[in-house]
């Protein structure tokens, strides 16, 4: 099995650099099944992170981009490796092979696992995104919330201590206060951390990183054979007859 | 008070051409309160038109740049000319004026003529971002359905004497059989075909014009001084300190 | 276009009297269009004020009397003037004509606004009713949170400060604990003390003002050509065949 | 105990007059427990029936006060003899003693016993009302539809056999096209038709006759020493101090 | 009309012994109306009492042999003698008579007392267990909380004092933080501690005793001809062509 | 990893045999990683199969049994081998592993597919159930239908070709009617028929089969560190202090 890890931004343009890519992409394959081979890819141009919808647009195109490359190389389904599953909608209607959200697959796994879950996640601007995507996914019923704890995505790959000492703090908030049996990490840069073991072992309650379980969800399904619904995500119209996705953007 | 109205592709480089970005503004401008100015632009890249949320996501930049003209050249508010209202959360927290989505405004509106509302649409590609855009505009709990004549957006512009005995049709269908007691046109190149009126006398329920509600919508909010929340709909973490939103993408 | 703005009980028979029955015609003819007329009248026997659901009950049929005289006048709508929109559906079964209700026109729009609203108000005694109005409006999904400030209607047309005070203090725990995005005044009488204003500004987020916004609603809904849905709100059985409304009542 | 059961509106002045008044109060002492005695009263001046919300409307100041006089003579709780449950939170507002509505009732009641119910009421006119109903009563989950037989209720009070028809054929509609597991009959002329039973005999599922079933429910809440919250239904803050009912309308 | 109240448990093996199942039964006599005989019967074998869904589980099949025994002997009806409703829709299936559950009875109750209630029950181990309940019942738009005075349950029946205390203290914050209008007693146990009168004087809402409300309930179902829907639960099909209980389980 | 897949009745015991559960544990262990070591068992007493709540509820005493001693053995988690997940919640907390249920699995899984999915299973008897699951797993929300194809399980095991038959046939109507984008089968005997492939290539919408995909399920979880939450579902308070389950029943 081949599975493409997208992270939908130009990360190798910024600070952390292809360093922080790299380390990702061995994360993953050590995550992985012996029989997976996984790739990771950045987009050319984009957000340098994503902390609001706005920025969540602007990696559409980029990512969808990296979707066709992949597929066309052999890939058997993509990860778009940002917790906002950004254009997880748009990407699935363009793409020929499976498309995987981390917050969707998150959220399918954490909803087996209690009765209640909360997300924990970087800043207030995207709560409400993250609130959508729960509906979207269709498990809205058991979020008991969405908590922030106000650092930016590139301060939590600089400052590691202080994001796992935050993280843990608006932990115990969800569970206490908001009642969360089980708790999600809602930024992909968190899910590189290693934290969530030591969240667990904290507070006592499943704690999903999303990166690790995005992967193993996505080995799930393709050994399942499973791929997203292409009359839940139909092809765009003007893409029928064989065209191409260019043909959709009149310059 | 000064409206933009952003139709989000460039139109005018499309078979129906300058001339019917003219005729809308026209249209527009005829439905306008006197002390309104109405004025109208298309993006200069991005889709021919909109039938698939990837088509929506593309739309998004953009739009985006008009937005910021826009308010640049005094507008009060923008109108963004789709139905899908794409990109309405990310283009509400880049802009510092009112930003009206026209499927919030025709739903926002449907809710307060019945108990219970459908919306006739183009395509089937389109009717899940439909429903989710109800759960966005928080009227979901009221909509009936989503149905779609399954005619292309061009055309509709080209064929207009079919699209309303599908139209016809099919909100038909909604009344019969869904129980709706209002329908709202899920186009707005339906909303430029003066057929809402015919329907009405055809069918005995409120039909909503979204081309034109959006329009009235627009000019009482702004005469009610009322914006989109910008607690709700966060400026980016990274405009703050006066950065612009040419700052949100690296190149 | 002409529009009535009902006063569902006898102020004119109360301590504030015509005077301010008067004060609130100029203020609604001060935020009408320059093309709309506005007349205002009040119910000659019924509640002193709305504080409860039994005096809702009460001030239906006076209102229903108002309306049947307005459209014999040539109004174009009418608006029930308190917030709890007293017997709306009835009040839409009789008339021929539209009727708005401000609870309804202002919850509408505050959906398009953000993504969670709350209702300041005026006595604990409505909370429930206010609820069931979000419910039948369709929008009860936002619905963060009504609250009172526990003055009565009487005292808020007389003691503007404290009203004001009150509604800013109970405003931010919206905000603050309820996580409201859009803040609605949930009492006409609060519309009229250019209140909103001064909140928006102190809090941040838009605040509706239902008496302004129900009158820019009515005038976008009637210049749309858009009427209630007769087959939301029908004729009762017994008014058919040109029997009149009296016909329903048996002395 | 002592229950009464109010007629809310002139049922005696009407062709059916005191005969069937009577007739109905016949059937409820003999479905009355021994130690329980009920008397009837109807309202003075009120609609002839109910099949609109404006006649609901109508109908509570009358009813109001013949509830005042059944506590003030000893009345240990009062029946709102129309399935409408027609101001019922008002009524219980100005009540001191418990006030049951008969789809309350009978709507909690089927809620126990199956997953899935249907009502199957008189007129179309009042479908919208009564699934509010269901909202109001908290059980709107479960209801699957409301049906209507479209026969006026003075109709249903004289002919019998054509009722009965047209429930057993509704009902099996709810029943094979809703999935509903228990009906409701959402009329109290109906409950007085002896129609339950046969129905249950000929569908196969629980009916529930409203008259019944309210008289029974109202006989457990007295003997369970419980009334209706007066935390939810708050007295009007006029009729604090001791104000009595009257002081609320200003003629 | 014979009403058996099952306690699924064998008390009488534990240490409050047939003493207490004695006079729990003298408590239900007493409650019942003139005209019902009540029996009660222990279950053999099962938990001592529960306090987790597993002890629910388990209760499960002595329960169904006490229910059939009782059919046999001319009962119209069984209570399920536990808050949970254990194997509610399970024993409905096997059994030809009614079936009562406490808490479906006092949910099904509550909800036509107040817009809001919550339960107040034993340990924190079934709260969820409880809220699913609310959503079986039906209720769960109107349920506020489930509240735990995490005190087991046969503490509760040697510490009446300590009880009656901690019940007051939880229903007092539910009403105060969570709104209640109506409260439930979530435990049988607590419903023959007499606390119920008490705690409605002291909290100023209605409070249901489940232990009594079941009974009434029951009675009122039986006299209104009403059972639970065979189309809502379905005899399993391996009982058909009259097999027996005793054929589902192979040894 | 070592997984147990129990089968939650004594099937050795019936006309299929060991050789059936022997052909079961083949296919497993065929769908498993190469590093997963899967094992299956039988409870020694208990339903035949499953097709009613009662039936449920009788399974789970022994499959109690069976998931301590499997995790005595050393098994990272054990699946329970029925679609009804029966008695999972109390299954859960008795034990100190991971334990999968397989709807809760499969629904977690197809609501990450698409908007929409329906359900096609045995027998009409167990729809009510199957709902009821739904709700527990949190994604009600996009539960389009429940179907049957009411063949019995043991008639599904058996006659292969008419159980695959109907089994398109039903799922066709979901697709079409129901508007079901994924379908899952609800049925483990069905997910044993390779019937899965063969409904995807002829309805072109993912089909899940619930054997396969919660054997995938459980190795995700298990090798991402996953653990159903002990918060959400508590240790019974009898079993603090070491006490073992069989403590809880009394003979």
């Amino acid at each position: 099995m081949k599975l493409q890890y997208i992270i939908p931004g130009p990360m190798h343009k910024t600070s952390v650099g292809m360093e922080e890519v790299n380390r990702r992409l061995a994360k993953l394959q050590g995550w992985a099944s012996a029989e997976t081979e996984v790739t990771i890819s950045t987009v050319s141009s984009g957000p340098a992170s994503i902390e609001s919808m706005y920025e969540e647009y602007l990696s559409v195109p980029g990512t969808a981009k990296n979707i066709i490359k992949a597929e066309s190389e052999g890939h058997d389904a993509t990860i778009v490796g940002c917790f906002g599953d950004p254009g997880l909608d748009g990407l699935r209607e363009v793409s020929d092979k499976l498309v995987v959200g981390p917050a969707g697959a998150s959220m399918g796994t954490a909803v087996t696992l209690g009765q209640k879950f909360s997300v924990v996640t970087v800043t207030d601007s995207i709560i409400n995104g993250l609130e959508k995507l729960a509906w979207e996914t269709g498990v809205y019923q058991k979020l008991q919330s969405v908590r922030a704890i106000n650092l930016p995505v590139m301060e939590i790959n600089k400052n590691h201590d202080l994001a796992v000492e935050l993280l843990i703090k608006e932990g115990k908030k969800a569970i206490d206060k908001d009642k969360a049996e089980v708790l999600i990490l809602g930024c992909m840069s968190m899910g590189f951390l290693d934290v969530a073991d030591k969240m667990m072992e904290e507070l006592g309650v499943p704690v999903i990183n999303p990166s690790k379980v995005s992967l193993k969800f996505a080995e799930a399904l393709v050994s399942s054979n499973l791929e997203h619904s292409k009359k839940g995500y139909m092809k765009p119209p003007k893409m029928e007859n064989n065209k191409r996705i260019e043909d959709l953007f009149i310059k």
